[in-house]
């Protein structure tokens, strides 16, 4: 197979060809750094890179088979890192020159539960400065005068740009289903407590997810059955059950999903074309669908997230700041921080509790949430990377969630559909998810056969 | 045998002499009841009794004896619990008049587990204003112008009284503690997370335990038995192994025990009577106690857990303070509260963590600290309930502690030597506790034997 043919394909399909021997493990990764080589010049997804150290990796896994050992689910399938999460083999800087030559000595545990689950690492990628607001260089690969969103940029980009199929970022607001909506690819913010954040760099206890980048909805399943699972180095780790993640996403639902279509209280930040192509998808869904408003006292949401996010940034990046001044925007928020009192932060703490506890309620009629992923297409520039709006009250409240790369908005630049389902039902809403694509692949093509059934 | 005799007997031997058949359980709560009557008005240990209820469930568990039914290894011992736990059929008032009437509708955990463990629950003791410092009316009972101390004002009064044998407390500084020395009991603050809160009137999650008031170590062993163990509506619940600690506490120690004495950065706080008698006690028992000094940067830890106990009370307490002005002492901490910032409040917690760390290491040397419970004796008057600063380092870190009645001061008032053990070995340090008072017996006999020792 050609190289350009291989950078195209699922992990689920690279990983099928790769245990039927169609090519090697080598070979692909080979072809994953030639794609790299092409393209990062000016996409500028990697911080470091090492194509000898990755094409080591792929040769002790090919060895590996070559000896009939196992070497796990993802057969050598090239995933990308976010420089936030630490690895053994490459330094992890943290996208701040503050953290310049940091080397950690060894992997974060969701690195070393990829390694064990076969994947090689193939990079670290584009961070913002501390996973915040200030911008990395690099570039939607839809439109290089636009941001790729932040702050897993470079997981984003790199996906998108078919320099890997699998990329591994991080969410404290909306740093996973931003890029994620901005880049078209399928991005995934799972529940709190599933994915180990030890080794990660701590934001915020209460608000830190990893997330994933891929470009289908079986890739996700795949990956997430690799690393989601309890961790004590977490004190938040979840004991969840780990389910099958991949016979969860690909059985159909035991009836058609009904979904709540959520404007949000922030629904006015959304572009007229978001708002329009909403209207027409809900439309599309027909009865699988009701308009949900939530009441008017989650629009506490956003300072309550706000209040916790810059209290905890302050604290936990305080020994990184010893070494030198960080960005303007990073010290606004610190600004910000330094002015919330103790019994305001305990507050909002238990607000957000009473909002997760609040929303629990409408899993018990609705498969799931559909809301923006963002307010509408990538922003114009680098110099910013765009609004987490969309996704903060999911973060605050732990919920897993989905960006789907459904829409496309003005220049046919993609406009992500996030879905939102109960706490620590990744796997249902990775199947619901499905069944929802293809419910939406019908109606599409109802509507083609009768230009009537739009009337309705 | 008499009421005065049954009131003075420690639970451990009541429990057998009811196994026994020597008295009924309904005989020995009477003749607490018959104690109290006689010399609360004057102590005021109690909040809320009902004698037809007490006896009630006295008649119910010899009923249930009657029957051969198990009742638990209490035995039908009288209970005096705090009246900041909560009970389901008596009040649960929070020693303020903001809280009364309040009537909870169901057990704390703890109080459910003594029922369930054969306990009498024979009415609430007083308590300070919501566990803090404004004193409730009780007195001492080895002098009546005295504080018994507080928070726990009543409970450790009701035992030092001889109204009943057994009482719960809680401690967020030196609630226990302290009022067990000033009253001459045997106390004990066991290690955070051994005992669940669930119930419990919250001043601060990190800082909160609940103690117990005894008349003997045998009798501590025997309600921690009872009452000790993992409990998921405690976050905090620890599933700590539940050793046997009937067994632990009298069996004798593999090794003779070595102690550290600490002074403690606050050593000045301890009246000049204090001071000697500890190094008289130290002298006394030779070789087994080594005098061991804090770092300077121990000195943090008042500040630490002030700013820790403050903020936690002025966030938990704030919806009871919706129905009126607290005491000028509860004022004043919520002044202080509202003043700290968040970030300080976060660095007071890692602060905590560190202070914590550090003093787990005397315990690989040492299988106990020993340290006083109080400056000195009880002080005069009723206005104040005396100062905690020598239980604030052990609340802070967590670390089990008991208050033995070992010395005596002016006026031969009890003075409290505080033992401290390294966390979740309660067991441990009541075995080591009993060693120690053996070690002290003997070597109080062999001066008595040979004046020279004193010399050495």
């Amino acid at each position: 197979m050609a190289g350009d043919r291989l950078t195209t394909l699922t992990a689920t399909e690279a990983a099928a060809a790769i245990s039927r021997g169609t090519f090697s493990i080598e070979e692909y990764t080979r072809a994953c750094l030639d794609r790299i080589d092409a393209a990062d010049s000016e996409i500028k997804a990697f911080a470091h890179l090492d194509r000898e150290h990755a094409l080591a990796q792929a040769r002790a896994l090919d060895e590996r088979r070559a000896e009939r050992r196992s070497i796990g689910p993802l057969y050598g399938v090239p995933v990308a890192i976010k420089d936030i999460i630490d690895t053994g083999d490459y330094p992890t800087e943290l996208g701040s020159p503050l953290a310049r030559g940091r080397r950690p000595r060894s992997d974060a545990s969701v690195v070393a539960r990829l390694r064990a689950g076969g994947a090689v690492i193939i990079g670290k990628t584009v961070t913002t400065e501390f996973a915040y607001y200030h911008p990395g260089p690099t570039r939607n690969p839809h439109d290089h005068t636009r941001t790729p969103g932040g702050s897993s940029s470079g997981s984003a980009a790199a996906v998108a740009a078919s320099m890997v199929p699998l990329a591994l970022g991080s969410q404290t607001n909306g740093s996973v289903i931003r890029p994620g909506a901005f880049c078209g690819v399928f991005a995934m913010k799972p529940s709190y407590g599933l994915i180990s954040r030890a080794g990660v760099l701590q934001l915020s206890r209460k608000l830190d997810h990893i997330g994933l980048f891929a470009r289908s909805l079986p890739d996700l399943a795949l990956i997430l059955e690799v690393i989601a699972g309890h961790d004590p180095s977490d004190p938040d780790s979840e004991p969840f059950a780990a389910p099958d993640f991949r016979a969860l996403q690909s059985e159909p639902p035991p009836l058609p999903p009904r979904c709540a279509f959520v404007r949000t209280p922030v629904w006015e930040k959304a572009e007229s074309e978001t708002k329009a192509a909403f209207e027409e998808l809900v439309a599309a869904l027909g009865p699988a669908v009701d308009s949900v408003d939530l009441p008017a006292s989650f629009r506490a949401a956003w300072d309550v997230h706000r209040t916790i996010m810059s209290v905890d940034m302050a604290h936990n990046l305080a020994p990184l700041f010893a070494h030198g001044e960080p960005s303007a925007a990073m010290r606004k928020l610190l600004a910000h921080a330094k002015a919330v009192s103790a019994v305001d932060y305990l507050a909002a703490l238990d607000q957000a509790r009473r909002i997760t506890a609040a929303l629990a309620g409408i899993f018990d009629a609705y498969d799931a949430i559909i809301t923006p992923a963002a307010p509408g297409v990538a922003p114009k520039g680098l110099g910013s990377t765009g609004d987490p709006v969309f996704c903060t009250l999911w973060t605050l409240s732990g919920l897993p969630s989905l960006s789907l790369p459904l829409l496309a908005g003005s220049g046919g630049l993609p406009l992500g559909v996030q879905l939102v389902g109960p706490a620590g039902r990744d796997g249902r809403l990775l199947r619901t998810a499905t069944a929802l694509i293809e419910m939406l692949r019908e109606a599409r093509k109802g509507k083609r056969r009768s230009p009537a059934r739009s009337r309705k």
